[in-house]
């Protein structure tokens, strides 16, 4: 029975996306409840501008105001040095920087080039040098680019070891807009944990083409054990109106319980989680489990 | 570059679940259109009693009336040799004999328990005999069931050998209402196709919690080429309201072909064909890329 780690992204890339923001405390509600259920890692906020993504500008209020449990790892995305300084005074666990592979959506999304963004994670890691606190590295776009299209796997496994070079504890291959195919997936995560076997892997999927889980399956194959996902499977992608976001956290959950494996996260937990989520952002969320059921859910006859 | 043979369902899966009839014109263009696109099978329709699925009252002049297309195959279900009596007089090239691994489940949807569904079906097929139509054995409920809940590998078995004691020259294991794990899919495909390695097997499977897809992938695995598909993801299950239905025809292709996959169906032409679905029927349909576009669909930076 394998442990496959459940790592919540809905505080941050969901919430992110809704038209809506959702007021603090229903976010520190959130992510209380997100602890309590058991999942081993939150993503709670990004220390953006808040000019950028309004949606996140109680970052600091957030991370000070949840509940921390010990087993969980609370991270935040960190885009730049201002960003780092100002998650370094609330005491994260983690900080997540992000790059993408593709050199014109990082211009894009975060209006530098690629060097530039690892010149600056220099500067990041150097600042946080004896802090304590972890750091991830993110690649978005890692299989496949919304603006170029393909992306070349030697340019993920160059970037691979850019992150390795400046000693980062974990590194996240992010299919940003949902183009992997669980071929891809294969492929890809063999030849980085061929390279680089003892690396704190993180797949992080969107289901905007149906894919998601079936990528899931295929990661595990591959040997990666830690998967980001998103309560309800909110969260989306500019590009497609309408199209589904990241994983749902309790689709994911209920497949691999059901499968078998060990997962910390209590499914029933994250069901009821789910289903307040629904009422607090007043529309329905793409995910299934709570429109469908368990399995084990049955009826009479 | 395997071959995978997609088959298509929505014409009887999909519209029987449909609120409202769908005009007999309709069904004849949408699988005209079907069988343009290339698709390897189609499921044209049911003889069912017109009682029991008011939605498919007009099998008979459905049948008669579409183009027939020589590489593809027609197909239609059968429930009983009343259904059979039918179907003979408009020339299906196959008919698919439906039964139930789950007794409770059998005895709700067909009324009899399954010694007497294979009783039938003996009869069927001696009626049939020296027609020249083929002869498909489905086995719903063959990874669970929503009355009785997991449904003994063993007892699927059984049934498979009591269809190939039949002679039968295709099985199909269903997922009828969407309980399979991707790994179970695994395990009793390859118990089925370690006993019967030459047997014409096929997998349908619901997407009603977010599996399809990883279902197929382990379908896919452990040696199955045909597939039953949905055009839309139309089609559901009456215990699973608002959620999804059939696997995604345009999904499963899409999938396919960006792994590489030798699909004839042609996916431009089932999307358009999808797009015109959802017109049709007034509503949207669950299918993904109709709404997030391929992933060769690139954006303007």
């Amino acid at each position: 029975m394998t442990q496959i780690l459940i790592q919540e992204v809905v505080a941050r890339d969901g919430l992110q996306n809704e038209d809506d923001f959702v007021p603090t405390d229903e976010k520190i509600k959130l992510i209380n409840n997100l602890s309590e259920s058991g999942v081993d890692k939150i993503e709670v906020t990004s220390f953006v501008s808040p000019k950028a993504v309004p949606n996140l500008k109680d970052a600091e209020e957030v991370m000070n105001g949840i509940e921390r449990k010990e087993d969980v790892t609370y991270t935040a995305l960190v885009p730049n040095l201002r960003g780092a300084k100002r998650a370094l005074k609330t005491q994260v666990d983690e900080i997540n920087l992000v790059v993408s592979v593709s050199e014109t959506h990082n211009q894009k999304n975060l209006g530098m080039n690629t060097d530039e963004s690892f010149q600056s994670f220099k500067e990041i890691i150097e600042y946080l040098d004896g802090s304590g606190i972890a750091v991830n590295g993110t690649l978005a776009t890692s299989f496949g680019c919304p603006f170029e299209g393909n992306i070349d796997e030697d340019r993920v496994l160059r970037f691979v070891d850019q992150y390795v070079e400046l000693n980062v504890s974990g590194i996240t291959l992010a299919d940003t807009t949902g183009m992997a195919t669980p071929r891809q997936v294969y492929e890809l995560v063999s030849k980085v944990r061929s390279k680089y076997p003892d690396l704190q892997l993180t797949l992080h999927f969107h289901n905007t083409r149906g894919m998601g889980l079936a990528n899931v399956i295929e990661g595990i194959r591959a040997g990666v054990v830690r998967f980001d996902s998103s309560l309800g499977g909110l969260g989306g992608c500019p590009f497609a109106p309408g199209a589904t976001g990241n994983i749902c956290t309790e689709d994911l959950v209920h497949m691999l319980k059901f499968m078998g494996y060990d997962v910390r996260a209590d499914l029933d937990h994250l069901i009821e989680t789910s289903k307040s989520l629904e009422e607090l952002l007043s529309h329905e969320v793409p995910g299934q489990i709570i429109k469908a059921g368990k399995i084990t859910d049955l009826h009479p006859a």
